[in-house]
This record gives structure tokens, sequence and C-alpha cells, in this order.
């Protein structure tokens, strides 16, 4: 039994999909049955890195999604629309759809599931978060026994490639990323990645698989890398860490105000994207480069982390035909009928409410950089500013101090956010501080 | 629909496995589905850390297989027989069958999978390997698209532990080896851990996979950590590796001596387990303790790497109700009807013919440790032996000179192993060394 794939898009993705269903030696014999039927591109004259025959090739998609020898539809055109409607015209035709485009996921999830769902068909997004790595069929098959408590994660290569050169060489955030738009690590308007949207995106999808109901991705706090200063970097490692752009997905339980408990049967996550500093031995830690890493706290199982390379051709097209070969195995399995059951592991349907905690009730460890003027008595000041708010602190370090001013750096222990917010703004009216220089998240 | 689950044993694993299945809330809305009809125990009256109603509790395993009741049988009993038995009495009676029995996967994987095939049933195995790592799913399903050159990993937390602690405190294998026991990260006979056969077990079913046919379990080469000296984990310290025990399985594309050039049809591949030293910069290097990693390196996906503990009760039962899972979606998709057609992803049939290589054929890096007179020109005689039999040298160093003895550690650069054999055996008869007293493979 053969199954067609049509193709929507043949840039660098595309062209790895096509790479791999034309060449099956080697792979896995299911990839033989694949056949590569119709591809949907801008522009029909342009020469191709993959040679295919060119009564295959299109300039309409819509002949794609439309044409009733193709079983499977993988979209790699990116961008919201045309993509989000030829995704929901493939669904209606009853076909299965395969995609890499996070951004239609993370904001029509909803839509694309139930549509799916009410068809009988499947929409499978490996490739949307994590490149290569297999980390959507791990959350949604093989972990499915445990009670998910986090899911935290560098899913952003482009970002986590600058934060590794500038903690290896003390460069500067704007040297570093100039130099990556050179070498093709960082786009030319880099503001989706380096803003922090792309792992928001990204983490959207994760929790939304985690936790069995969509989260609402306009409403996840973002922050990004672009106002990061090298100094807060060259602090942290002195301090023992290393700063990474995490994004984060957890349970909360029990809200730290009891006032702000949720109504019955909504489940609050705390959902976040900021960069972070990680105790140097946290696995995620280690993570450099353009590599990403994915680590699920879970019950029973503990701790597991998945890693490789976040994007590029190659592993991003590894993922899509994973996706296209787990369809394409149910199918065997169900003798070719769709429209019967789905299995509802790969459908991942959506099984719960969820709903953002209110951030001023979730607790974290927070790092604080202090511009002061260098007098005696100004730690003491700023001390008793955190302690009068409830905010009990790990460490008081006073850095490079000049003739007229200095640094402090407090890192605290696990406090409120609200407690935190009171100490920061009594400690920027002290008249020895000139200005709260950053603040960080702290693991 | 609920699906009938009949559980062979009740250990940790199977205490774990019953925690889960009766505590469905919070978990994939299919475990609700799962419903844990019969038991096999050994003794009816223990007292159990699951409570489970005394009408499903049978001393008879062949009743659990046997019942008109039961859908999927979960082996945790371990030990050969009557495992084995029993799972191809439940293929027999057309169910399928998760095991967590590396020991029975690794030696009768081919019996059971033929007989599994012919009744169109599947046995799952992902908690035979990596504790609750998802692995075996990855492999199966997520990386099918790929060529896979190499898959190498830490799989066996017990010996991890110990080396772990050998390079941390620079203690002595014995001494840590009693303390393990002591502390029940080892057992009382510790010979399956410590001298590579579990490590063995776990790599010939890591590499039936990858590589789509069954590999002879005995023939794989075997060293386990039993006679490693503390000196060489402090020698490959000072030089910036990490010594690990490594199970390996790459393909072989073209042996080094064309003369062994294998039958046409025929993939050969290098399997085996031996201690290791990695460059403190490998991404396996910083696994420490009883947790395990495995590396995959494939084309188009370059390198993906999974971590997490690698025993225990709870990691453990993760990875079986994942398997468990995994045939309960299936047969959602296909209406329950089993023995229609199977997932060929999820069945992992053999579709290649794989042979060991012959190891003299091989090549590798290799650190050898020698005990020498210290005398001028030693080390240009050994250097000499090293040359003449065209093994070239990344370093030597001489370690602990007293009066009377010096030790030479030597690093080669890749080299094919007969030829670094060959002069080995000229060095052993120099009259300066007094013994090679250590050997191991370096990455």
């Amino acid at each position: 039994m053969t199954i067609g794939i049509g193709l929507l898009g043949m840039g660098t993705v595309g062209a790895g999909v096509a790479g791999i269903l034309t060449t099956p030696a080697g792979r896995h014999p299911l990839v033989a049955a694949l056949q590569l039927r119709r591809v949907a591109v801008r522009d029909l004259t342009r020469p191709r890195a993959v040679p295919l025959p060119v009564e295959i090739l299109t300039s309409d998609p819509n002949a794609v999604v439309d044409d009733p020898d193709i079983d499977i539809v993988v979209e790699v055109m990116g961008g919201l629309e045309p993509a989000r409607s030829l995704i929901l015209r493939a669904i209606a035709a009853g076909k299965s759809v395969v995609t890499a485009n996070k951004a239609v996921i993370a904001r029509y999830g909803e839509e694309i599931g139930a549509a799916a769902a009410a068809r009988g068909v499947y929409v499978l997004i490996e490739a949307a978060v994590g490149g290569g790595i297999p980390i959507i069929e791990p959350l949604k098959q093989s972990l499915g026994g445990n009670r998910i408590q986090r899911v935290s994660g560098i899913i952003n290569g482009t970002t986590n490639y600058i934060l590794s050169r500038m903690a290896a060489e003390g460069a500067d955030y704007a040297e570093v990323l100039a130099e990556a738009q050179k070498l093709g690590y960082a786009e030319a308007d880099p503001a989706a990645d380096v803003e922090g949207g792309d792992a928001a995106d990204k983490i959207a999808i994760l929790a939304g698989l985690a936790y069995g109901g969509p989260v609402p991705r306009e409403a996840i706090p973002t922050e990004g890398i672009d106002r990061l200063d090298a100094r807060d970097v060259s602090y942290a490692a002195q301090l023992g860490f290393v700063v990474k752009l995490l994004a984060v997905a957890q349970l909360v339980d029990a809200p730290a105000v009891p006032a702000k408990q949720p109504p019955s049967g909504l489940q609050l996550l705390d959902v976040r994207v900021h960069p972070t500093l990680l105790p140097r031995s946290h696995p995620l830690a280690g993570v450099n480069g353009v590599n990403n890493a994915i680590l699920v706290e879970a019950d029973p199982v503990g701790e597991v982390m998945f890693f490789g390379p976040g994007a590029g051709a190659g592993p991003t097209a590894s993922a899509v035909v994973a996706d296209i070969l787990n369809i394409a195995g149910i199918r065997q399995a169900t003798g070719g009928h769709p429209g019967g059951g789905v299995d509802p592991l790969l459908a991942a349907g959506s099984w719960r409410q969820c709903a953002l905690v209110d951030g001023a009730c979730t607790t974290h460890r927070n790092y604080v950089r202090l511009r002061t003027t260098d007098q005696a008595g100004v730690i003491g000041k700023i001390g008793t500013c955190f302690g009068q708010a409830g905010v009990s602190i790990q460490s008081i370090v006073q850095f490079e101090a000049d003739s007229e001013a200095a640094e402090i750096v407090v890192i605290t222990h696990e406090v409120l956010e609200a407690d935190f917010r009171r100490a920061l703004n009594a400690i920027a009216v002290l008249p020895e501080v000139a200005s709260v220089a950053a603040c960080l998240r702290t693991l």
C-alpha cells in the first residue's frame, strides 16, 4: 500500500523532506511506501536542490490539498496565511496534515484540533518544537502515564547561540547578534527570536500537550534577551550561574494567594519565557550553541531530558518525516480506512481547561542588579527593604566599585512575586540607589 | 471501551504499574480506560504497597495469560523462564505483551518477534532499556526517516554510579562497590552490572531496533568495570577525560580490511561494551550517578540525546504504562479488532540481516598505561614500536615516577585495532616494560 504525500512549500525544510522521501534506502522500510505526488512551490522555474519530476510541481497550493491521490498534506511553507486556511481545507477533505508551523499551531491549534477531531484525521507537529528532537511524540505518548509537573526548555536556537557566545567571550548582545546575522544563525529581522515570541509559541504548544488543554498564547508573559546586559552574564558566571532564555510551563497546584483560587475544574498553569540564571550543575546549563533541550519533570518518571539540534533543514525534515511515518503506520494498522477511530494519543485532543495563573501569585528566585553610590550602609538598607517585604536573601555581593558608584547584586531565595515587587519599589526610591539596573529569574 | 490488563509479577515495578493504573486522575485520560483485571503474584498473603481487590490476585501466572478478559499482558516478573514461555503463551492467545525484561528480549527477541508478527499482536519493550527514558519509541517511530550511524549510551545505572563516585572521590572500585551494595544501588551479586552483561543485553536491543535486524547477543565483545583501576580514572581526569561504561552500536560501511567485506545484503555492525574515556566536553561525559543517557547520531537529524533515570520503580513503571497506552491507543484507532493490520513502526519487525564485524578490522582511539623502568630512552622505544606498526600517537605522558619505576600513558589517534594489537605485542616484550597495565578505548 503506497501513501500519497503532498508538499506545500519547497524551501529548505521542504527540500529536506523531499530528499528523505526520494532516497528510502537505509531508512525504515515504511519510507519506501511514501510517494511524493504533488509539490506546491512559489516559483516553478527556480532550480531545485532535490530533482523532482516537473509534472508534480504546481504553483497552486489548493491543487495539492484537493488532489484525491494525496493522503497526507505536509505544510512547510510557514507564515499564518494561507497556511492556516490550507491546513483547514486539507482536514475538510479528510486528509491528515503534518506541519512544522509553530506560529499557526500556537495561535490556531484549538480551531485546527477541533476540525481534525470532527473529521477523524491527524494533525501532527513534531517539527514545530525542538527541530529534530523527538519531544512532541514522547510528551503525547511515552509520558502519558505521568502527571507532568513542569516542562522547561531551551527552545530557541538563535538566542542560545547568542547567549553561548556572550558567556564564552564576554561580548555584548548587539555585537554577537550582528555576527549571528552574518553567519545565518539569526534572521535579518530577529525580533521573533530575540524578543522571545518564537519560544512563547513553542512553550504554548508544549504546555497544551503536557496539560491537555489549550493555553492562551497571547497571555504568556514573555521577555527576550534583547535588553540583556553583558555585565549580568558576567556577574552570573562569577556567582556560579549560566544565563539561558528559558521557556517554562508548570502546574500550579495551589496558588500562593488563597483568594486567587481558580474556579473548580480549571487547571492553573504558570507559563512564561524569560532569561534565567541556571546553576552550572543544572542539566540545561550545558546546552550551548544552536542546540535545544527540553527537561520534563513528572510523576512517577522523575526528570527526563531531550537534547539535539533545534533547527536546520535536516533535523526539521527528520521530524516531519517521523510524523508522516506515524500516520502511515496507523493507516496500515487500520487497513487504510480513515474516518474510523483515531489513536487518542497521536490525535492529542484536549481534555482539560487550562488558565494562566496571576503572575503576582507565583514564587521565584530572583537576581537583581542595583547601581548605588558606594556608601557604607547601603547594603544594610537594601537588606532591610527586602526583609520588611518578607523577601529572604541568599546572597548580596558588591561588584566593581569605582570612586563614585558600586554595583550590588542580590540573589533571593524563592519568594512570592508580589512581595519581591514591593521590596523593589521600596529599594528604587532609596537615595543611595541610582537604579534597578537588571532583574532576572533564577533557578 | 475499557481494556483489560493482566500483570505478571508484583515486585517494585509491578507495584509502580498498579499504582499508576489505579490512580488515573491527572494523567492522560486513556489511563482511565485501562482496567487491571488479574495480577499473578508469588505469595498471595504478602502485604502490598498498592491495595488491590483480593479476588484479582492469583499465584498462577497462566491464569492471567489465559484469562479471556485480559487484552494486554504485562510481564514484570524478570528472569528468563517462565517469563519467556508466558510471553509466548500470551502471544499465542492473541494478546499483546508489554515487558521490561531485557534479558529475555536480548536472547529471545527474534523468536518472540516472529511469534507476535505471525499473530498480529505487539510486544513492546520501552522499559527494557533506559528505565523511564523514552528511547525505544523514538528509535522505532520518531527517527524512522533517518539512517542511523551510531547509538551510544550509558545504559547501566549501577556502574555509572560507581564510576561517578570513583571519579569524584578518587576511590577504589571495590570500596565504592561495597558502599553501592549497602545503599541498594548494586545487587548482592553485581556480576551482570559490573561485568557489562546488562549493558550488552540493552545495546543488543537498541542495535536490533536501530538497524532493523537481530544482533547476536552472545557475540558482543563485552568488558565491564570490575578490573578498572582507580589510577586510570585519575590519569584520564588529568588528561581531560571522564571514564564511562559505554555501550556502542554503529554501522560499519566499509571495513578497514577489504578482504573482510561481508556477503552482499548483510549489514555489518560494530557493537560493543567497554569502559571508555570521553573528552570532558562530550554530551555523555556529564551524565552522573544512576542516570542513563543515549546518544543517537543519524542522517539527517544529526545528534540527539535522551537523558533520565535509568532504573527505579517509578521510571520503569512510567515506561511500561507508555507501552500499554500505545497498544490501547491503536486499539481505539482500529475499533478494537486485533489481528487486522499492525502498525509496522510500533511492531518493529526486522527487515535486514545484521552481523558483527571482526574486531580486528575496526578503528579506535586507545589509552594505554605501561609500567616501565625509569630509564632514559624508554619513551623513544615505545614510540618506535607504535610507529613501526603504523599507529600514530596523540600524546605520551609519564606519571608518578619513583626511584625504580615509572608509569607511561599513551593516547593514540584513531587506528586499526589489528595494528594497535601488533604494537602492544612488541611493546610488551621490551626489557624496559614491566607490564601493559591497562588498555581502554577512547573517544
